[in-house]
């Protein structure tokens, strides 16, 4: 690739920004990063030799490097965007290589956790200030970036309460122009949030294709056939990273136990509902989801198109 | 619109095809049947003078009727697209103006039911052979169908034992030439499939949008922002219709609690390792989930494209 500091000399926000994982998450932000030229360079850092060569030869960075101490040096922008249960790790590893001024900042699905394992490695006069942006698909790796995933998705960050306010805002400033609206939370409050808007949805949708997999009565090449009843939508965010999701379930159990209760009461009622033919109740509860799908859509957080915009796929020959 | 059956005069399956109720998959089957030049006339029939007014303005029949008897009345082939609690009520009105020889038919998503509710209506010398096509939207009404609806997907018929061979066989080209594989099998072993595949999916997913829309320590304004993490899946099918719903569950009881049940159990296995941080288990069971994605997205029954294809919304301004 060419020299991205020669492209870009003056008005870029960080002189050079390091991710630590270069996945799905990582990707894009080089990708949007560079659409909006806010970085002069940009190096990564994997411990995989495979995603680093697939960094590099995708120009997502001018280096990738096989050890964050490397990764991190001069560096005014760091990005963790790796699974959360390897951050207490790169977080003392980085922390004495950490430029004065710097602000780290992480993707990740939990909060509280991270705040606890990566503060204590931050040196004094380095910014950190964990972030995650509400953005992503269901594939991974470096190849399943693109520009455009955190374009009018929300990016929630969660600066402690005796964060630097410059930092913060440029911070801020940052993901707006990757794309994305900013909201400042709590890492409790936030945990508490994505443990009914993405935890608890993936954790049942995991369950359920889980369930239909193993039944004695019906065989896998039934639940395939008939997915378009309604199943094959669970299916998309079940086949999300198994490593990702395994770091954010045990770094996030008291919010998600909690609202797995809630779940679990709230079936229990229709279940029973179902038990004793009382049609008035499901036709009640069923009725009342519309007005969420309805918010989404106003707020532009998923298409109007029906069945998603899905294209009917082509006959099947066999 | 123009005489249908002076545009296809000759090599219609059906003279006329009456579909009682012309919603979602009524309006759909007119379409598909159309572009096929599978029938000479369509008639409908619907309580509703709004819905009547609708499916003739658009062309879907040429005539709606607000009672059964009439729409029924000389139709060779018959169709049921109400919900399916309607059933008992229609086949009693209908029974005694079917033509000899038609066939019946139906698209509902419960079958032993709806054999149990239509069979004893039936007369003698007229071919009832229930079927369920495996497609839809979440949108409802005349306006919602569209011709593409059922190409590549599956349509389950379940003729009883002693079902008419040659009618069975001229409701499967039907189907077929609608844009459907066909599959034969019993309304017992129809119901446990989409009791897996359809019901228990569309109750977890109404459940969890109730869940998510009563909570007192997160508010709907944030549900529905940080939606993209995952949830905004499960409310595409949330804001399915409510009574079609509602008689699916009253008239698949069996099936869909021995489902609920599994799925329960299976849940309270992912709740114990997330509790005592067991991250092999989750690692394992999240690992799993991916095989079944790539039957489905093999079989044509979904698109590849991440995130079911959705294109990004434009950023929000506000």
């Amino acid at each position: 690739m060419s020299d991205p500091s020669a492209a870009m000399p003056r008005d870029v926000m960080f002189q050079k920004m390091a991710l630590i994982g270069v996945g799905l998450i990582g990707s894009s932000i080089s990708h949007a990063a560079r659409r909006a030229g806010l970085v002069g360079d940009i190096v990564g850092c994997s411990a995989s030799p495979e995603t680093r060569a697939k960094a590099e030869s995708l120009g997502l960075v001018s280096k990738a490097y096989d050890n964050v101490a490397d990764a991190v040096a001069g560096a005014d922008l760091v990005l963790l965007c790796t699974p959360v249960g390897a951050y207490a790790k790169i977080a003392e590893q980085m922390g004495p290589h950490l430029a004065p001024g710097a602000i780290v900042s992480d993707v990740g699905s939990v909060k509280a956790s991270v705040v606890r394992d990566v503060v204590p490695y931050i040196p004094a006069g380095v910014h950190f200030i964990a972030g995650h942006p509400i953005a992503g698909t269901e594939q991974s790796g470096p190849e399943a970036g693109f520009a455009e995933l955190f374009d009018g998705r929300w990016c929630i960050l969660t600066p402690e309460a005796d964060a630097d306010r410059l930092a913060v805002a440029r911070l801020e400033s940052f993901w707006t122009k990757l794309g994305s609206h900013v909201e400042l939370m709590t890492p409790e409050h936030h945990d508490l949030v994505l443990a009914i808007t993405s935890h608890v949805p993936h954790l049942i949708a995991y369950n359920i294709v889980n369930t239909a997999a193993h039944l004695e009565r019906v065989t896998d090449s039934e639940v395939i056939k008939f997915s378009a009843g309604g199943f094959r939508d669970f299916t998309r965010i079940a086949a999300s990273d198994p490593i990702m999701w395994r770091d954010v379930f045990l770094n996030n159990r008291e919010a998600v136990l909690e609202m797995l209760g809630r779940f679990s009461e709230d079936l229990v009622t229709l279940q029973r509902a179902i038990r004793f033919g009382d049609g008035e109740t499901l036709e009640r509860l069923f009725g009342e989801s519309r007005a969420i799908r309805r918010g989404i859509i106003q707020a532009g957080q998923d298409t109007p198109s029906p069945d998603f915009g899905r294209r009917p796929s082509p006959p099947k020959t066999s």
